[in-house]
């Protein structure tokens, strides 16, 4: 059978991810190297992730704020790890006019005494204002975020999942004490990880991340993975326990109930537009994109198809009277979220049109339609299937068909997380995994101790440490690459 | 009587909006000079701006969607004027890393092959996209908005009013006509205008640039300009009516009706956190910020005083019942905003906190409310008035409160500008209006020709020449400056 997409997951799974964007129009490259164009329906989705996130984000008591696009490099130089970090991938900033030169070119004036850092993460920033806004125990919690756009320079960029721009949200929170502030930690990467199941329809493990794949700076990072069709990991989000040690670079110190100064403790965590990517390679098939409905910018499409310029007036019609009941419905509180496409174009070019991009319900309405009274429709998850009935049953059963696609798309996410997911304890396994081709990737849970002698050794498997999973098998083994006995199991996996 | 911010209007109005930004907690200077800090109770003023203009801007076709940081400097080049007009101004990126020196010290390292300018607008690099997008007639009008964040260096920063990064929506159209471009240009600041007196209470008006106040490159720019309580013009919102100019330099070009190439009109049109500054300087008075309920992030507060520990539990519950009650009323289909102060800090403390950030309603209960079932409330624009009525009462009468708070707000704003708006026919007039000091300076109506001896004769009044309005006095009189007879009128003023 024809596919839309060429080449097919199979042929070529990563040149099928690349066709996927460009077809469901949601991103293309810029003319500056390694930043994205997010187009409108990519956009949407953003939008409606944002919205969701965001409220959560308010209901657990965080506002938004905003600060600065640029940061001082002395400022980036608080925190000693963090700037080692960084600094490979620090768009540099050094004046702040442009002349004409003798020969009429436009050149860079204006030099600036200290250059300059576009922002690949806020934490010294922001920790600048947070040191003011701190002065008593009466002002913490403080909890704060920020909707911004970063700039880290990527030497290999790919659409969504590693461009030099992003867009992403940053929390930045105080607390008095080092058990409130982890319990913000494990708090937002909860949320992250109900919100991605919830709202994204994707699988994920939870876990923390092992010493050499620590945010730059952090004492702990937690992390949720998400699992793609070729059993690549994704790292979907983070949150990070910080310590006092960005308390200590930027000063944020409050009066306890005592009296008595002391330092502040931290935290700081993000998801962004990466999400996007995670969504296409964990939904998408051979004929595009796949959305779950919660997420989709339209959840039900309407397709008039007409055949004879006499019937269009009364088709369009019954699909403007249709749209408004369908808008009338709600899902999750939302009203659904339904256009017509009333382009000059071919019935045909329209419905592969919204099956590449992904929208969950298709209805298309013709000549029968009108005179029966029907609704034929088809779901994005099963684009073979068109199923013609009652428009009045229809609309009764809308909203439950939306959810079952919701439910259905993560279904599908988890069981495949869940058979590709192996425990292994020795090596020859492990080595057989990941140095075989196979079809799908491995999620490899194997016993760990945190020792660089590991990340060396797994090296050769282009494998990395994802997380030490929050649910740890309950039993004892000897880790692999030192020979050591140990309680704990890591997620190994190739990744993005 | 003692005021919360000091000095007053009248004593310094320059410096009582900087204290205003302050005390009310809405921002602050970055490290980064010219750069600020949006803090959370501003944030949330344009949060609300945005979800209203957003909505208003999708309702009427336009989509969002988001484009690149950095514009290489041959983009920003394409247009002639439009870089002369930038290029003063421009924040240039020219390495892509930070190295170690032999002495230790971080420095920028990577030259870039060309430089990279943070945009200050983006019509040159998404005209990039748009002629990708735009192919044929069908794919017209193109409609397309973004949200985002700008940087033009700014040598004398003013908070919100002149910052060198700014956060704004930019819109950038293609049309197939001349005509449908000017409608759109004029449909757009139709928009701001009715957002700005609906949402806002901003008086304003409306009008088209002189040849030398155009946004470079356009064709024509068309403005609204609102009053602000010292009687200078601040600019609110501007649409620009761009001809073939862009479309040219972008190469946007599509195939008509009878398959024939042609070149594409297009618009673009932006309103900034400006419009903060904008409200403040309208609306606030000498205890600070007073906000149009519809613009508040708390459009009621509730206060609890509580004198005697063993009340506490039962003015907690009073006060938990009444925020549930207001919060199930709706403005506009919105909810209402309502929070209970429940800080560890004296009661006199929270009223005035709430009355400089200018929170609509203030409630305050204690025991007598409680044993009465009353509500003690005060608006913001009458502070001194403490009304008691009946619970019940309240709530039935809640929504008409916040409704004519929000309309004396505009009827201020309005009459203000009417009051202070003057029609002179002499130079004499205008002269005595701008060189005395007056204790609020005047938007002056009088006669216009476009030649450049009038840009130069008022500049030693520090006068520009804010708009030519669309509703024009029908007479014709003799232009000030050139002797020109003229039916054209303009309005000069003061502006920041």
């Amino acid at each position: 059978m024809k596919t839309a997409i060429n080449p097919t997951r199979r042929e070529n799974f990563s040149e099928w991810y690349q066709q996927v964007i460009i077809q469901a129009e949601l991103a293309e490259n810029s003319p500056v190297r390694g930043c994205m164009v997010i187009r409108p329906w990519a956009y949407g989705i953003w939008e409606n992730m944002q919205r969701e996130l965001d409220q959560r984000l308010k209901d657990s008591g965080h506002e938004n704020a905003y600060f600065p696009l640029l940061i001082p490099l002395s400022f980036l130089q608080k925190e000693a790890e963090h700037v080692d970090g960084f600094a490979k991938e620090c768009a540099v900033v050094t004046h702040h006019r442009l002349e004409q030169a003798l020969d009429g070119k436009l050149v860079p004036a204006g030099q600036l005494d200290e250059p300059l850092i576009i922002r690949p993460t806020s934490e010294t920033l922001i920790g600048a204002s947070l040191s003011r806004w701190v002065q008593s125990y009466r002002d913490l919690p403080l909890l704060i975020n920020q909707w911004a756009n970063v700039l880290r320079w990527e030497m290999r960029p790919r659409l969504f999942l590693r461009t030099s721009e992003f867009l992403w949200q940053e929390g930045h929170t105080v607390h008095a004490t080092s058990d409130e502030a982890m319990k913000e930690t494990i708090n937002i990467v909860d949320t992250y990880e109900n919100f991605v199941i919830d709202y994204l329809s994707l699988s994920v493990t939870k876990g923390i991340k092992c010493s050499w794949e620590r945010f730059p700076g952090a004492v702990d990072t937690y992390t949720i993975e998400a699992m793609m069709q070729d059993g690549k990991a994704l790292q979907a989000g983070t949150s990070h326990f910080l310590g006092q040690n960005f308390a200590k670079a930027s000063d944020i110190h409050f009066i306890n109930k005592k009296g008595i100064k002391e330092l502040a403790w931290t935290t700081s965590w993000g998801v962004s537009t990466r999400l996007i990517g995670a969504m296409i390679m964990t939904h998408g098939d051979d004929n595009g994109m796949m959305l779950p409905p919660l997420v989709a910018p339209i959840q039900v499409i309407i397709v008039p198809i007409i055949h004879s310029e006499q019937d269009a007036d009364d088709i369009y019609a019954f699909c403007d009277k249709l749209r408004k009941q369908i808008s009338r419905k709600k899902l999750k509180g939302q009203n659904i979220r339904v256009k017509i496409d009333k382009r000059d174009v071919n019935g045909g070019e329209k419905k592969w049109y919204h099956i590449k991009r992904g929208v969950p319900i298709r209805i298309e309405i013709g000549k029968k339609e009108l005179e029966q009274d029907l609704v034929s429709y088809s779901c994005r998850n099963n684009v073979k299937e068109i199923i013609k009935i009652d428009t009045s049953v229809f609309l009764k059963s809308l909203i439950k068909i939306l959810q079952s696609i919701q439910v259905n798309m993560f279904n599908n996410a988890k069981n495949r997380m869940l058979e590709n997911t192996i425990t292994v304890t020795t090596i020859e396994e492990f080595r057989q995994i990941f140095k075989e081709k196979n079809a799908i990737n491995k999620f490899v849970l194997a016993p760990f101790v945190d020792d660089e002698r590991v990340k060396e050794a797994i090296s050769e498997y282009s494998v990395s440490v994802r997380c030490i999973p929050f649910v740890q098998p309950k039993t004892e083994a000897t880790c692999l690459f030192t020979g050591k006995h140990t309680k704990t199991w890591a997620l190994y996996a190739k990744s993005y």
